[in-house]
């Protein structure tokens, strides 16, 4: 997620305690401070300033730079930082730059990233220009191919190899030793994670507790040995919900056999959400997720986003128009009838996608799941019945006056209880039954409530018209 | 968020590695064994039991055990645990336990909670309770009484105060030293941060950093000087975002003067973005944010969230009759005309809903903000013209042939285009709009958008009909 911050509190109304210190290092100024320097050619100064920028800055400073003052920056930063700007980048522009830069600066550069990431990248850039690049890191290449069998959505897709292992009977001080050895290729030592001489993983402890120790203390002794760990082959979603649960910094992930074969790390777990959510809200949007940032969306990506949804929906709606044809002539002997649709399945929608958007975050984060169904439905047909008893009384008082027909409003009022109590019953029900089918949850969007409560409810007001006033 | 595990697995469609190493331990097999435990009275078995069983799902064993047998456990659990365990629970539950342990112990299990929940808590309880509370810790309650001023959902009101800070003029060996002293009140020592003689943070450098570096290294030349941290009024939202952007571990909380309050930790802001993306869902669907969990909450407080937008918007769309009244002369000429209402103000909706969820997330996570408001509108009345003409050439086909009526199916299909441009207008400029007004954007729900599309849809619906059918 890499927006520009300013954007970022900008967006959000409540803009309490925005300074310069909360936003680390204020964009605008630097981006002037760096083409500056870039133009003085001041070596010194720039790498000075490179120092202490934070890389999500820098790339964001850099957007607007030509390419060969991007060259020249990557050629000034450590290979580190370099890692770090570039991860930041769309995978295009990673291309780009790595093809630009000399290629010993461009493996040095690659050898940084995290592993996962790199792997994303080259399973975005496909067959032959991944191959391009992994030939610049032959000795990184084959741990990098390793990852890039698992699905990108999978823990095996967002783990990092980098992981510090100790074998279990080393004593806390020749660990320490050993983590501060490994430690330059580990992307995180927060956790030292303990394998018996079979490499399976069967202990972890964090390097405070090694740090602080007894020196002479046996790490089998110091470990916490009911590890949590993730199958490679999890689904990311649940890899979140580890973290959450057990509020960890980074998550073992293993093979069947319990071999440790990586780490995830909170980071990551952040961006899942975050990835996650914003599907979600595509779905409940009634359309398909959009894979960019949308004003970087081409517009006819959107269209695409939107349109199948939308053609499905109007064809599916198309069946009101008989619905009210076979009505026809209770519309011709009471005119007034068909004043009330537009109120009278807009309420039952709204109701619909009340439940509905309840039910598809209570899937989403595990409060609610199918074996709940019973109860489920059985809580929103009273809460439907509560909501709508009143607002039956309210369409009945209105519907009368407007049309000084009791008949009209009692027909009114009646159907609006009744399509309160279907619409909400199938907002509630839709998403357990798609997940039921292995679907999202999100898919049963309001649009698509709507849509089904249009018909279920024109179908229940004309029976009730027909009943009350014999039409 | 804390639903039992089991059932968050068994939520996501995609069951993928789902096994006992990923789930840690198996939930229903350990409340057998801590029952039994219990029942045996064997304190060294249970004392081992509790020692290797994470807090989460203890606390989830527990969930249906007798009072008795809590104060069991929690007599037998060290403190630190049961804080753990404790954090878990609901407030009331909390206060409940609290109140029944030994004062010793309950104080023992108080003074290892996270300031930061301890705070929340004692704000949840109310006054004569909260007082109870803190009179069980005297030396921590200065501090809790000094979270407890800052807003639930500001950076205050989400800090901890356990945080360690070095001076900067240190050796590593001396910083280490300190660092090993202060370590246990600190909630994290992933970060060692570097404050001035005025208490003013200075720079921060990592545990791992300070660990690797030459004994003799002062702190200020390890340290790196221009941390990000946060005001201790910003929104949390503004803290979660720093998180993503620097992805940290943690972050530090400062006064207006720079100086050193506490830090917020990644955990806590994995519930934050979780408790926004929460309200957000609600509000999208038109309802009042529910602030305890689906299954949890009584009906009526299900129907107290839903009741007003519910009652407000069958208000908004009551209009809707008046405007179909108005045109009473054109249906009674053209009965057809009122076959395609649903249709299309349905169409409407769901184009409305499209654009604004869209919005929404982007406005959210910061990809959009007020600047860009002209070229938001303006992409969305461009994708809207395309989605228009496809599904008005389907609806002029459609409405022809059905209704044996070429004017009909003109009209229809040509205020299908309209209604589509307008409502992707509305639905894309509302949540902007309503941010510019310091309103969570996300009020801007698919529900309020269908109720305004719905009336300006009528309106579009029959001028086009006057227009071309002439009635």
């Amino acid at each position: 997620m890499t927006a520009p911050l300013t954007m970022m509190l900008a967006a959000h109304g409540d803009m309490r305690g925005v300074s310069a210190v909360t936003i680390g290092i204020d964009i605008e100024r630097g981006r002037e401070r760096l083409h500056h320097l870039l133009q003085r050619a001041d070596d010194k100064a720039l790498a000075e300033f490179l120092e202490e920028t934070p890389p999500a800055d820098l790339a964001e400073m850099m957007a607007a730079l030509s390419e060969t003052r991007r060259r020249q920056i990557f050629q000034a930063l450590d290979t580190e930082a370099g890692a770090r700007v570039l991860e930041t980048m769309t995978y295009e522009a990673q291309y780009e730059t790595i093809r630009t830069l000399p290629r010993p600066l461009a493996a040095g550069i690659l050898g940084r990233m995290s592993p996962d990431d790199l792997a994303d990248l080259l399973g975005a850039l496909g067959h032959p220009r991944a191959e391009e690049v992994l030939a610049l890191i032959p000795k990184e290449a084959a741990g990098i191919r390793q990852l890039m069998q698992y699905p990108e959505d999978s823990a095996g897709g967002i783990m990092t190899l980098g992981v510090v292992a100790v074998p279990s009977h080393l004593t806390a001080e020749r660990a320490v030793a050993h983590v501060r050895k490994a430690a330059s290729q580990a992307e995180t030592v927060y956790y030292i994670y303990v394998k018996d001489d079979g490499g399976r993983l069967v202990g972890v402890l964090s390097l405070r507790d090694l740090v602080l120790a007894p020196p002479d203390a046996r790490v089998a002794d110091l470990a916490i040995t009911n590890v949590i760990s993730v199958h490679v082959d999890a689904h990311q979603i649940e890899v979140a919900r580890l973290f959450e649960r057990y509020d960890l910094l980074a998550l073992p992930v293993v093979d069947d056999g319990g071999h440790l074969l990586g780490i995830v790390t909170v980071d990551d777990v952040i961006d899942v959400i975050q990835e996650e959510t914003t599907r979600d809200f595509a779905r409940l949007g009634g359309q398909q997720p959009l894979e960019e940032p949308y004003l970087g969306a081409r517009v006819l990506s959107l269209v695409r986003k939107r349109i199948g949804w939308l053609l499905l929906l109007f064809v599916a709606q198309s069946l009101t128009g008989n619905i009210l044809a076979a009505y026809e002539s209770s519309l011709q002997a009471v005119i007034a009838l068909s004043f009330f649709v537009p109120l009278l399945i807009g309420t039952a929608g709204n109701a619909g996608s009340q439940a509905a958007t309840l039910l598809v975050r209570a899937m989403g984060i595990g409060e609610v799941s199918w074996q709940d169904f019973g109860r489920v439905v059985g809580r929103e047909m009273l809460v439907a019945a509560t909501l709508g008893s009143v607002l039956a009384a309210v369409a009945f008082v209105w519907a009368t006056l407007f049309t000084r027909d009791a008949g009209v409003g009692l027909t009114v009022g009646l159907a609006v209880l009744a399509v309160i109590l279907v619409a909400s019953t199938i907002g509630a029900a839709l998403p357990m039954v798609v997940t039921r089918f292995g679907l999202d949850p999100a898919v049963a969007s309001a649009p698509l409530v709507t849509t089904i409560t249009d018909a279920s409810g024109l179908l229940i007001y004309f029976s009730v018209a027909s009943w009350v006033l014999g039409v």
